[in-house]
């Protein structure tokens, strides 16, 4: 070990897009963990949309990260020493360590994963909190039944990918919206989306109504902007939007109204949609539920899930900026570490 | 009885607010009801905000009343000849018979009143659709705990009046919005709201925010426009947004985006809003439950409720175009025919 270990802080609040100069790589003495806490080492660091919402100041559901704080993520670490009677060396942990390398807890908050079970990684994936965001907003919001349309944007991405063949799990047609033919193709023919198209379409509208010919029954909605636009007109009567993101408007410097603004009330009243907003924290009760269907749909090869994974932490802002255009092909990770040392 | 009666057609299609030219009231020939029929003479006809909506042509839950055709409207009304075994001459029924003095029907959808349990004219007031609409809008999508704030407009309309009652039972505060000072003093104190703010006031948004030191957790949306605006930042975590009208906007003759229309979607994800339109017949199976709840209410003295009425069909028009500019204090009624004759 070690050492010295690596972070990266929060060096100025993005306006607009996140820029390099936003992000600070420090080196940091390796903490010690004192009474009852556990020195971790992060394996896998997630990186995820919502991370954008946390650089902003402004309202949310949760604090900004500080300047010159640590980025904020969920990790996969190995707990490398252990004052917490709870915790053994070697144990694999989720975590929220952050964009570091290493980080001390008191053990609250972590959880064990087992290796044998699954991929450690997917504990920050399709078994984790994306899986369980595109599985409770899908089912407990969204409610698909046999024979409905659910439309899901970033449908080659952590979540989207799992709201769609879900869908198709419940007996509902899915129809994907992602970015580039290499994605459509994927969506379609490895995830087994009834269509795929293309946000950057100019004929976008056209072509999803083509491909709802019944209508959407359930929008779930990640992105937001063009996306939301074509699918606003295609909402059946009783249309269900569980909202958990809007990552097409996380750089937005002003707030523009959408075209479907001064129609939105009147369609909400005359097709009675229902719109709501989560976060997978306010489903937490249903966690077993998630672990045990997921687990079982990963197993029999009904949900497939794809990693996309950079180099070590110093990648970790630019894969970021990369996820918020869209660059990155599945889950995105950063490897931090080894899976052993 | 006469040999003819009246009805009134929509003559045009009103662009903007309705005219008296939109309307035209006729002499007909009293209808002879055939097998299985029963003649219906009008005594009470509600008049309702849903209406302008018929008026228009254009996508709605239910179609529009055609040129020529008989203006939709609930009526209480008086099997005065039946045809039918299951109605007796002398039946007070509610009836779906429109803006006319007599109308055949074979039976369908009629149910009979009894007049010893309540005023009759309440069967389309507090105890029919206005009253259910309160009911099942609160209660199955506002869903308002003890100590939550309740926000309602047209506080002292059949629809309003109702929902900050309902509140009120439940242990919410409720905060009521309305016309005018008499209005206010009305909802205040004879109905016992909380606090009643008058949607005139160019303060409306920083007296609401004083009225509703907690914020907001549920907001009844029957219309929209300033209130909707002043409502809207005050909406506080998990808020539910039930939607069942949008009066301020029935007139509109071009949509044009809100005010809160930018940060709409943003603070549906960020503080999990539910907004959720419905129309009374979305909760049919619940009428069973309105029936014993609300007949208790109002029998307990815990539901006040006001009628407001115009004496003979020819004041219809009037009463309507007053209806939608708030003239009325109270459920808007028609005094179609005398009780009995």
């Amino acid at each position: 070990m070690s050492a010295t270990g690596k972070r990266i802080v929060l060096a100025s609040r993005p306006i607009g897009e996140p820029k390099p100069s936003d992000f600070r790589l420090e080196e940091c003495p390796i903490p010690t963990p004192g009474a009852g806490e556990v020195l971790l080492r992060t394996i896998w660091l997630s990186l995820d949309p919502y991370m954008r919402g946390r650089m902003s100041e402004g309202p949310s559901y949760a604090q900004p990260v500080p300047i010159d704080g640590v980025m904020e993520g969920g990790t996969v670490s190995e707990v490398i020493a252990s004052n917490n009677p709870a915790f053994t060396r070697g144990d694999i942990v989720l975590s929220r360590a952050g964009w570091q390398t290493h980080a001390v807890s008191d053990g609250k908050g972590l959880s064990k994963i087992d290796p044998n079970i699954a991929p450690i990684s997917t504990a920050v994936g399709v078994l984790g909190m994306p899986g369980m965001t595109a599985y409770t907003g899908l089912l407990d919001i969204g409610k698909p039944q046999v024979g409905e349309t659910v439309v899901v944007a970033a449908a080659s991405g952590a979540v989207g990918s799992a709201v769609g063949q879900i869908a198709k799990i419940k007996g509902a047609r899915a129809v994907g919206i992602a970015g580039g033919k290499d994605k459509c193709a994927y969506v379609k023919n490895e995830l087994g989306f009834d269509d795929c198209l293309d946000h950057r379409d100019p004929d976008l509208a056209a072509k999803l109504k083509n491909a709802c010919p019944k209508g959407i029954d359930v929008y779930f909605e990640n992105v937001g902007g063009a996306v939301f636009e074509a699918v606003f007109p295609l909402l059946n009567a009783f249309a269900r939007v569980p909202v958990c993101g809007l990552i097409a408007h996380y750089n937005d410097t002003q707030a523009v109204a959408p075209k479907w603004a001064p129609a939105l009330m009147r369609n909400v009243l005359t097709k009675r949609l229902t719109i709501r907003g989560f976060i997978v924290s306010d489903f937490a009760a249903r966690h077993g539920d998630f672990l045990r269907d997921m687990s079982a749909w990963v197993r029999e090869g009904k949900v497939k899930h794809k990693e996309f994974v950079t180099e070590g932490l110093d990648s970790a802002p630019a894969a970021f900026m990369g996820l918020l255009k869209g660059a990155n092909f599945g889950k995105q990770l950063v490897r931090v570490g080894p899976d052993k040392t």
